[in-house]
């Protein structure tokens, strides 16, 4: 289907539609609305863009999102250093601390065990993971990855892969529905799996 | 709720967020997946979007979105000069262009009569649209506005503004629902809209 509109609009449409969750009218819509932004207003956004990866790095010690060497949660003192919860996005991360009920620390897969994907453990953060446990006085690891069959495979990885009972390993668990997401969990479902998490180990 | 993403990641989703149907979490799920793309097709994203305002302009006929003076629907000899359906925004041209059963020309109004949001005719292109049908030897108006409140007022508002007999005044009639988007109607709804279109005067 031939497009009659400006090569521009269809460029950035182009550009939109590769995002995930934006099909191509959506994306012409997209285009459309900027258009009619001041054009100060889209540069701001091209400048956003531009200027994301070079201020944005990962933490050393867990992985997640940071501006620093060390993230702000790992800085932070006041964190627990005995509970560390395992996730697989910073995503996960934000809507945990957003929920405001967990004062443990964080280690952050980067993904999950995937076949289909090609993702094996080696794309991970595994093993920094099981470095960290040998290294830092943890008492309980709670796996908080989604409930779904990456989710679940990754976890009986975990388990297997480490012989030390003197380390606790619990999972989320009531509150979460099967199939969903952390990252969209509201604050209440969240807290209720941080209440009722499961001991596997 | 405190957030705990790098600046620029936020900076990032919260540019995203103002965006129509974005919201605060898929904002922020698009931040990350763009921070797991590679730096230069991020780049890309950003230059094409800093080069939207200045390569495009609007045709000084139709007032369709346009690269040049005048636009590629206005400048094809091909297309049928009677005929002149009158649309709201250059998303409808490009979705009667796309579903190909138009071969007329086009009148963009540029919005629709809206008292709530504060659009009268002054800021529409209702002026320039009378201006062409005293110009140019169009015989057909074909109305093609959304089946909204305010499509229905603009219509009615142009035919009362119309008291010139020779040009028939249609509209787009059996096909689009009573509400909906011709934005997002298909190929077969919009083919027809515009083979059961009703005279009105």
């Amino acid at each position: 289907m031939r497009s009659v509109l400006p090569r521009a609009v269809r460029d950035l449409s182009g550009e939109l539609a590769r995002w995930p969750g934006i099909g191509p009218k959506t994306a012409k819509r997209l285009a459309i609305h900027l258009l009619r932004q001041p054009r100060r207003a889209v540069a701001r956004v091209a400048d956003t863009l531009k200027s994301l990866h070079a201020n944005v790095t990962l933490c050393t010690q867990c992985y997640n999102l940071a501006e620093q060497e060390i993230c702000t949660i790992c800085s932070d003192e006041l964190r627990r250093r005995e509970v560390l919860c395992v996730v697989e996005s910073p995503l996960d991360v934000e809507a945990i601390e957003q929920a405001g009920s967990y004062d443990g620390r964080y280690h952050v897969l980067g993904g999950v065990l995937s076949p289909l994907e090609g993702i094996d453990a080696e794309q991970l953060t595994l093993q920094e993971l099981f470095a960290r446990l040998k290294r830092e006085p943890i008492s309980e690891l709670i796996l908080g990855l989604n409930p779904t069959v990456e989710g679940e495979a990754t976890a009986r990885y975990i388990v297997q892969a480490l012989p030390d009972e003197s380390i606790a390993i619990t999972r989320l668990g009531r509150g979460l529905p099967t199939g969903g997401d952390i990252e969209f969990a509201d604050a209440t479902t969240l807290a209720a799996a941080f209440s009722g998490r499961t001991t596997l180990k």
